[in-house]
């Protein structure tokens, strides 16, 4: 098992490639738990995400032979970009199996931090036996995303930045999927002082660790499903898990809807954006997953925020929806001049602004002379909608929810 | 006219309130530029914007009686919450006049920081003669945005930040739209270090500054229009002015679709959401508008990140499309079984994704038998979308593009 040791030999090597990220106070965020919220924002990190870290360190522990050699991994995302930037910059050759799916801005990135990036596949697990070929055949190290205690070293390091910009901080709350981050910031925060807590928290959609944990052993789901797409995982790794049982505090879940709002929420008011597995751990305080005191000293890891901008304006939008802030909603207008305009007359009574409508008379759902339309609205919070949907169903609109 | 010593006894008086910003390299936006590049993220102000910095000097430099009265303000963004959140702060009554038609955000934030909001008139010149009324009914002190001296010096604590964590500092870039911040800001660094260079930066549809710069005198502009809505004011205030014509080096214009760009690389890039005034110094550097050298050390002044989210997947909808990463075209096909396959396939092979289809035979400008279709489509750059036209063209496809 990796020891603090291990995560204070990384730091060097780390500091190399890999930045110092800022710690943040959030006004917002405090005021709304009650709690002292400092955001460690390693969105800020080379890459966009933590990945470097493992990276650097699992590339500098090679002996000249195999750096000669070249390395090889297997990723859709940010490890793919850590590997490239910390190869790159020791000077090692690398090459990467992205599966044939990848978003373009993620393997362009990962060749322009000086990969050679292979499509193959139609997903990870393609992709990543193709990876292990390329390791027997040329000779190649593989780099694993986490199940391995250089990685998982390596991105400790995160933890002892927390500890040495907030000494006194009592909660650090880090994202869970196959357990790099999360084992290596346990063993940094423990080993600096063993009451400072560790809170690990997963996508429900990809709960490896925390069935894995309830169950005693480890457990391999069949799918995963989450707009986290960081942390999708089908299983925790053998020697990350190992780290989790024993210094890992609590492991909590959170649904994709509130991991979408907060990441509007970190969008709206702090102004930073961090895909979906970034978000996580604000979620799980938000939403109160774990206990914690009031002026407690909490500090959520934002480890990356590499979301593609269209993905990132479906989260938003179903962040307003969850919030109340965004409504669409489908009734059905007689077919008539002025109908549509007695509709609008109740929207802005009640001050809903209007994003957009759709009117359509060829719908079968309605009767002939009949239209259905589709109204998008600003709304103000679940009781301004809930205000709005009794007013049109007074006028004698049928409403249906839709979002 | 201000002078750094005013800037100096602001900062005591405005570290009760505003933060201490962070200052941060950026790696991308050094090597796209060569130069040395380091945000001024002022994003993490609170309230989102630098406004609160001459609020809270402002306040704070009124005699016990005048705080006592309170004070009054029009605005239909950040200062309103500036103005609010300072008061309450000092413990100072505030009302806020915003126009009738302010986004619902911004009226909601600048109630929860405590000022009485009043909504009045079509736009801001309307609101802003109903909060002088209210300035003279009430005895309030008007606090205005930009053209008075306590503000101006209030925001240039924002300058003498940059000076302290970067002393080595050559270039600092501002927006300006009253020009409050750049005033402050040039005051703060030419006090400091007078070789400092100081470089304001407009939006194009709102260039007062520039304008009244080539003239000799303040340009009053009948209108304005950009998407930089924090700085879309039709004339620069003269006290600013007299500043600007002193000490402000070089003042430059960028457009909307250059903004749009800044900020979506912004977000992509550096993880940070600015709203349009926020982005208009990374535009100016990115677009060379004035001469730098190689590792010349440069700082953008990121002022501000209070963007509507509906407006943000907008402006990033833009940024995507002046970058070749977004097109959206109309062609014509003709209405038979097969004819979309045709089509798609030849998109697949040019790896371009299809976000959206809308196909539609009932439009006027096709022939009965056929049918329009309008493709979204990811791409990759300029080149890729160039490509995919012609081989759509040589295809015996007509192609229009709509954005």
């Amino acid at each position: 098992m990796i020891e603090l040791a291990d995560v204070l030999d990384a730091r060097d090597r780390v500091a190399e490639t890999a930045r110092h990220t800022p710690l943040e106070y959030s006004h917002t965020f405090s005021e709304m738990t009650g709690a002292d919220v400092h955001l460690k924002l390693e969105t800020f990190q080379r890459t966009g995400s933590f990945k470097i870290r493992g990276a650097t360190n699992r590339i500098a522990t090679l002996t000249p032979a195999e750096q000669e050699a070249g390395v090889v991994t297997a990723s859709a995302g940010n490890h793919a970009q850590g590997v490239a930037l910390a190869a790159t910059r020791m000077g090692v050759d690398s090459t990467v199996v992205m599966p044939e799916t990848a978003p373009v801005s993620k393997v362009q990135a990962t060749r322009n931090y000086g990969a050679e990036v292979v499509l193959h596949g139609d997903d990870y697990s393609e992709a990543a036996d193709h990876a292990h070929e390329l390791e027997r055949e040329g000779g190649r190290t593989y780099v694993h995303a986490f199940d391995d205690p250089a990685v998982m070293a390596g991105q400790g390091t995160l933890g002892l930045e927390i500890y040495e910009d907030l000494p006194e901080v009592e909660t650090v709350v880090c994202a869970i999927g196959g357990g790099g981050i999360v084992s290596g910031v346990a063993t940094a925060l423990k080993g600096k002082r063993d009451d400072i807590r560790v809170v690990g928290v997963q996508a429900e959609g990809a709960a490896s660790a925390a069935e894995s944990l309830a169950k005693g052993e480890i457990v391999e789901r069949e799918g995963v499903n989450t707009i986290a797409d960081g942390i999708a995982t089908r299983r925790v790794g053998d020697r990350p898990f190992e780290v989790i049982e024993k210094r890992v505090d609590e492991v909590v879940t959170v649904s994709d809807s509130e991991i979408a709002v907060a990441v509007t929420k970190l969008l709206e008011r702090s102004k930073t954006l961090v895909e979906g597995a970034g978000a996580v751990p604000l979620a799980a305080i938000l939403e109160s997953k774990f206990d914690y005191a009031n002026d407690e000293v909490i500090v959520p890891g934002l480890c990356g925020g590499n979301i593609d901008l269209n993905v990132l304006t479906t989260v938003i939008m179903r962040g307003l929806v969850e919030t109340g802030r965004y409504l669409r909603v489908r009734t059905v207008l007689t077919d008539r001049p002025g109908a549509l305009e007695e509709l609008t007359n109740i929207l802005s009574r009640h001050q809903a602004n209007i994003y957009a409508i759709r009117h359509d008379r060829t719908s079968r759902d309605v009767a002939m002379n009949d239209a259905e339309v589709e109204l998008d609205l600003e709304t103000r919070g679940h009781d301004h909608v809930a205000a709005l949907l009794d007013a049109l169903e007074d006028h004698g609109y049928e409403t249906e929810v839709l979002v």
